[in-house]
This record gives C-alpha cells, structure tokens and sequence, in this order.
C-alpha cells in the first residue's frame, strides 16, 4: 500500500508550522503559490515580532504581494495548516486570492465554517474557492502535541 | 451658540483621512490611544505598498504594538473614521484592544454591526467596548468626495 502524497505547497505549510512549534509560535503555516510556484511562505509570529497581526496567513500574503508588487492576489492560492480567523479570512477577500486549502477545521477560532463565515456574508465582495481537510491530521497533532507541552 | 469639539485623538484620525485621501488612498485614519496618549497612527496604504492588509486599523495596531513592545494592547483604545471590516475586526480581537470609537458606520464593508459582526459571535475571545458616530458626518463626508472624484 501507498500514502497519498500531500501536494508540495500542503507539505511546506506543514514544515512551516513544525519550525513555528519550534520556535515557540503555535504551529501554523501558510503558503501562497501562483500558477504552480511558491512565491511566499511563513509561520505564526505574533510573539517574536510583537505584532498581534503576525499570523501565517497575513505575513504569506503580505510576502507574496511584496513580491508580486501588486495588492491584488488574483491568480494565486493560499495553503494554511488551519482554517483562517476573522481577521485573516478578511485579508483573503482583500488580496483577492483565489483559492484556499486549509489543513484542519477550527471550532474555536475559524471564520470560514465557523463563527463569522466571513465569506458567506451578503457583503463579503470576493469569494475564494475553498477546499478543506487535505494534511487536517498532521496540522491537528502539532497543534495538540504544542498545547499539551504547554500546559 | 459653540460647535461641539471632537476629542483630539478622533480628530488626528480624521487628519490621517484626509492625508490619506491626498495621498490617493481610501480616506480611512487611525489613532491607538494608551491611557490618554497617542502611540500611533496610520492611514490607509494598500496601493502605495502594494499591501492588501495595510488598512488604517492594522497599521495603527503594529506600530502601537511595535511601540510598546508588546503583542497585546490591553490597556489601549483605537480611534478610527469607519467602522471596521472584518479583517480589522479581528486584528482588534487579538491585540485585545480595551475600547474601539469608530465615526461613519459602514454597511457596504463593516463588520462590528454589520455582516460578520465579529465582535457578536460566540466564539469571540475578547470583546472591547464600542461606541459610534462621533466624527461621522466628516468621515462620510471624506469617503463620498474622494468617490465623487473617481468616478
């Protein structure tokens, strides 16, 4: 028998969240490709930097947009280890992005499935693709194994 | 008969409107107050840094956290001319930001008292305390001239 094998940018937003474990950040990733090329990568950082913005999500998008020189992600997708907040679902319909996959679901803190459904909203101006569950055991056993060491 | 006169930090985000609509950027200012002292400041700059996160909230919020070397403003207030989206909304739950004043309410685009209401959900870790309309008719008045200007 064979493992499926994750897609790379999956497999980086994984490797992402292991370096933010390890760099006392909680374990979470983000990718952003452009027609089949990394272009950003980032982990968590929000207590290294002392920026409560400092999210994976928010620090790829940023990285790709500096890199792309436009605001507007349009033919791009992000790759995250967990569903996006609020605030990083918002960043998402601003940049434009295309298409999401996220790892694992997030009851507690997820505004795509959960809470504010940022994208389900009348107003919500761009609506990514979205494609959920790909690597979610992987990003929720890091995510378990970095709270339990911390409690 | 004597105008009533705004607070200074709602004034220094309606200057930072209308700086920002000089600049050619969505006329959206921002002020972090902290126990009654500015610590920052900010307009909206999405075009000029080809940034889709650099609205007024965001960057008033990581240059106030960046200033007080700490990821949580819990002792802080933010001052803006439109109500939060959702983007901002959440940025303000994370730095857990203890009273938020905004002007113009924001049907179209906020998410405080419109469409996600981020603030409302269960899930919501910190609520700050919100009060609207001070400063509103300038706010809009901004909004619709720099509008008028591009159509």
């Amino acid at each position: 028998m064979t493992g499926w094998t994750l897609p790379v940018p999956m497999a980086r937003a994984l490797a992402q969240a292991e370096q933010s474990a390890a760099a006392g950040e909680v374990p979470i990733g983000a990718v952003v490709t452009c027609r089949g090329e990394v272009v950003a990568e980032a982990h968590n950082e929000p207590r290294a930097t002392h920026d409560p913005t400092a999210h994976a999500e928010i620090l790829a998008i940023r990285r790709a947009a500096e890199a792309l020189g436009s605001e507007r992600l349009t033919d791009c997708e992000l790759w995250v280890t967990l569903e996006p907040c609020a605030m990083c679902a918002g960043a998402i319909v601003h940049a434009r992005i295309a298409k999401l996959y996220y790892a694992a679901s997030d009851p507690k803190g997820g505004a795509v499935e959960h809470g504010a459904r940022v994208f389900e909203q009348d107003q919500c101006l761009h609506k990514p693709e979205v494609y959920s569950g790909m690597g979610e055991a992987r990003a929720a056993e890091l995510l378990r194994e970095f709270f339990r060491e911390r409690r």
